[in-house]
């Protein structure tokens, strides 16, 4: 099959144009890789509207092969996001994440995506390049480090926050990372990623645009646009805008705030509510709880302290470790003095001090549940002091952030959120922000990424609103492949996909069983029954024994634990009477008549877990 | 003690007015009861700016007591509303609602109050008085009388759905249950209590005027100002302004929104906005899932569908309750012919049909969520549905509702929910409907009511803004007494209070130590060692056998169950070979060996369960 290019120049366009354009690297790619191809250039004449053939030109040198867009991760969902990119015998990953267990995942610390694909296919991995620094970003690659060695492309910040995230883990060998910078360029196998700088609640934030022979692929990473950030250059729409006339086969974009209209409002609202704040309550201790990853956000209250001659003291593990990081690579700038280590604060009177803690998401035994709940060794909080949540509720946290809102006012302490002050934006792009981007890209293929299933809907509604037609966008899933040829795009299978718990130390040991078992577990509680038989006399020589816990509280339910005694008693004379000598027999039949008991006394289902031991 | 009355007139001022002083409700109650008092009548003369004495009296009849306000619950938490008013012999409840287990209650269905000082004084109590029939305020009810026999009064409906409730519940004796309308005043011992018309988001909901020997408490119960609500009158504030101008002792007031600012939309925006629906999607089948108990807006969503040539079928046990409690008291007005059977909607197109549902609040099994994951045996969304979730997600309950939102995008259905649309207004006022409240009952005393700490913090700060001294607000806890006399209120003293769990038909027997096993159960699952043990021969004649749930999945990790198993062997024998007979010690033995072992391996803390049995 031959690849037609088709080059339209209006009238006045200067001919260097075509000339650049043969120059662009799809062109030159294709030639390197022997493709069929034609090229034609046309002048469009505007007074007699016609088009006028320049030069037409046919090679014939090989076939264009498939891109395959392989989302392991991020979508139908928040967080551990992943996306694998695939040409001919060339992987290329973009992200790798981590996500946080639902609260039907009992016990489980982490949940990781299933990377098989990317194990079987090891060898054509040519490079994992990051967006940010986000633990949904960046907070998988420990996991898949341990299966393969992969080297790994970020800026600065975000390798900062990754080498001491690796730090944690044991991997026997030292990841090969490579330092960008947004407007750098890196190729990687048959691809050539672009960093492109980026607005969002980390500082570093890139988008990508991918080079594929095909054509670029733009993946936004997470972003928004803000005009008046408090540190650096808003998003480089000019870049996006470029790439647009350029051309642009695939738009992913993120998706987190695509049900929000309007706009996100800047960083900068947030750094002047905080001067208010600052300015009103001279008196009081402030305790700012944030995402430590916030660099900016972080820095801008270091440098409010400063000018209001307060001191500055920094709690909990995250925080600590970033805000090291981010003075020890630049990112940061505090004056001499400044900080002071928690320990010390009682030597200053509370208007003279500002701690940052962790604990903006509420989490039990984070800095500022410690604090609210009389468990932090040096911090006590009372009415001398402001607490600032800045930060919104992850949803599924919002009842543990309430929590602590409640404890605190509790002690008198003043509260402010942001629910009832401008203490929080958020680091992703409202709709008319997305629109900006799909407007600036003009892409012949949309995918939405980074959200729940409503979310991508609205994004995919939000394309059509812009005039894109229905049959060139493409909701996908984790595990689903999109295919683009140059004959169109479609969808043409899976991958093995999903997820993989993290419990400990175990990555992938428990699985649905294990769940069930503690979903059951924590309902009822379990009711243990332990006998030893004399399988020769027929008889039992010890117990039945019975063990409950999370059932009833056992001192105070005597007559009824003695009632499960003799039930099951009764129904192992029942078996043995009856030469029953199968365990399961014996079992199930214990089971059944415990049940119903249990059930018809207590309207209550706990497992329950007969024991025959023999002798 | 004498009580002492000062009643100042100005100038000008019709002398009628001191009459009717004299004659109001208190002084009445003060006489029959034979206390001491005194009242001083004066004139103010504005010219000379003196007050002239008119007349004093003075009678020797007996003592005033104090007034105690114990609220057992709905105070530092939302739900379970109740409160005791105690004067001398009399005890008075208003509402006895029931709440729902938070994320750390596992297996537990539902939490009510204990309610130790009720029982222990059940002979003082002359009633139970209802604002509304909301769970929060009537769940707590069949708890109540399984203890004790109270006559109860509420209005209509408030009556109509709690016997649906009690139906459900055993209590071998037919309650008192007493029907009053708003503007009703029933005289329970030595309390007057008057039902006052109020706007919620339920119908037949009302605020109380409790007229008590120290003076009247007005008790909002919930409400929102609706100056536009869809069936019957607005709050009837021109009460609130008369017992304002008569006096309040004590205002307990709702706090439920009093972190926001403004109004509470009214119900007829929602109303609005649905006939803008039913519109818009004239071609598809219309899905509500809203709050059963939202009987307006049901009504308003069927007469709507009857404009709109639509049929109605209604899905989920309790909407099927409260819709045919609703109609046949008259709440609702169903034309003939509308209501079809769930199972009959395959024979209408899905244009002429509206289902309406719960399962608003994303509960599972609710009739929305199997809906949503395909359990429904009757119904089946897909491209044709707009579903429209008339409500907002309780905290807590935002990860449910999303599911859903997710599922349903996923067929290809078309959701509104009030993050998208206007599709549901809340039952309770905003800060300036408080306001308004405070500014027309100008009380002596206020406690904020109905909320978490944040909540009443924040109800105390709007008090105050409005020109309250401070030590004039009690921001109180479940259990503790407000004592207020004719010298003034403060806080004396606590009940016994707090909560009672319930699982399944066991009330109260699960306590602490069941969920603590309960929480560990969850997180690791367990581990349980069986050894039969000879003791006279000190040797193991059966085990260690090692059974474990939800700890790991035992098929794939048999080589460490292996080793558990020696370890065990181990610390047995360690101990039998020490002469060491003492059960209690060789489990401690086995637990620390086989916790530090399994910590190692895998850096979790499953429950470790030993169980010696002995021939």
């Amino acid at each position: 099959m031959a690849v037609h290019i088709f080059i339209i120049l209006y009238e006045g366009s200067a001919w260097g144009c075509a000339e650049r354009l043969y120059d662009t690297y799809c062109i030159r790619l294709l030639l390197e890789q022997k493709y069929v191809f034609k090229i034609f250039c046309y002048i469009f004449n505007c007074e007699t509207q016609k088009k006028e053939r320049k030069y037409s030109m046919a090679r014939t040198k090989g076939k264009l092969k498939k891109l395959r867009v392989i989302p392991l991760g991020g979508l139908g969902e928040i967080g551990k996001n992943l996306t694998v990119l695939e040409y001919s015998d060339n992987i290329l990953i973009v992200d790798c994440g981590l996500g946080f267990p639902n609260d039907d995942m009992l016990g489980v610390d982490l949940v990781v995506n299933d990377i098989t694909y990317l194990i079987s296919n090891a060898e054509k991995i040519q490079g994992l390049v990051l967006t940010h620094g986000h633990e949904d970003h960046i907070g998988g690659i420990p996991y898949l480090l341990k299966k393969m060695n992969v080297p790994i492309y970020g800026t600065r910040l975000t390798l900062g926050i990754l080498e001491n995230k690796l730090a944690e883990h044991e991997l026997g060998f030292q990841p090969e990372l490579n330092c960008v910078c947004a407007g750098d360029t890196v190729k990687l196998g048959l691809f050539e990623v672009e960093f492109i700088h980026v607005n969002h609640s980390i500082a570093d934030a890139c988008a990508l645009a991918i080079r594929t022979p095909l054509g670029v692929i733009v993946h936004t990473g997470d972003f928004k646009i803000d005009t008046t950030p408090v540190e650096g250059e808003m998003t480089d729409l000019t870049r996006f805008g470029q790439l647009g006339k350029e051309g642009v086969l695939l738009l992913m974009c993120e998706s987190t705030n695509a049900e929000r209209p309007g706009y996100t409002p800047s960083e900068h609202k947030i750094a002047e509510s905080l001067v208010r704040i600052f300015d009103l309550y001279k008196d009081k201790r402030i305790v700012i709880a944030t995402f430590s990853s916030n660099v900016h956000r972080i820095q801008h209250i270091i440098s409010n302290s400063v000018k209001f001659g307060r001191k500055v003291a920094v709690t909990g593990r995250s925080m600590i470790n970033i805000v090291s990081a981010a003075v020890e690579l630049g990112y940061m700038n505090i004056p001499e003095g400044v900080l002071i280590d928690v320990s010390e604060i009682k030597k200053y009177p509370p208007e003279k001090l500002t701690v940052i803690s962790t604990g903006s998401q509420g989490e039990p035994m984070s800095a500022l549940y410690r604090m609210a709940f009389n468990m932090h060794d040096k911090i006590e909080l009372g009415t001398d002091d402001l607490v600032i949540i800045s930060a919104s509720a992850i949803p599924g946290n919002e009842k543990l952030v309430g929590n602590i809102i409640n404890e605190l006012y509790k002690k008198g302490v003043r509260v402010l959120n942001d629910s009832v002050a401008e203490v929080h934006v958020s680091g992703h792009a409202c709709q008319e922000e997305l629109k900006i981007i799909h407007a600036l890209t003009k892409p012949q293929y949309f995918m939405p990424i980074h959200g729940e299933a409503r979310h991508l809907y609205h994004h995919k509604e939000l394309a059509e609103y812009m005039g894109m037609e229905p049959n060139r966008i493409f909701i996908s899933e984790v595990g689903k492949i999109l295919e683009i040829g140059t004959d169109g795009a479609k969808f043409n299978g899976t991958v093995p996909s999903g997820i993989v718990l993290v419990d400990g130390t175990g990555v992938g040991d428990v699985g649905n069983v294990v769940l069930r078992d503690r979903r059951h577990l924590s309902e009822d509680g379990i009711i243990i029954v332990v006998a030893t038989i004399d399988t020769q006399a027929s008889d039992i020589v010890s117990g039945p024994e019975i063990v409950s816990r999370g059932f009833v509280y056992a001192k105070e339910s005597e007559p009824l634990i003695e009632q499960i005694r003799m039930i099951s008693r009764e129904a192992l004379y029942h078996c043995l009477d009856k030469g029953v000598r199968d365990w399961a027999q014996l079992k199930y039949k214990m089971k059944e008549d415990l049940s119903k008991f249990i059930y018809s006394q207590t309207k209550r289902k706990p497992m329950i877990l007969p024991i025959i031991m023999d002798i």
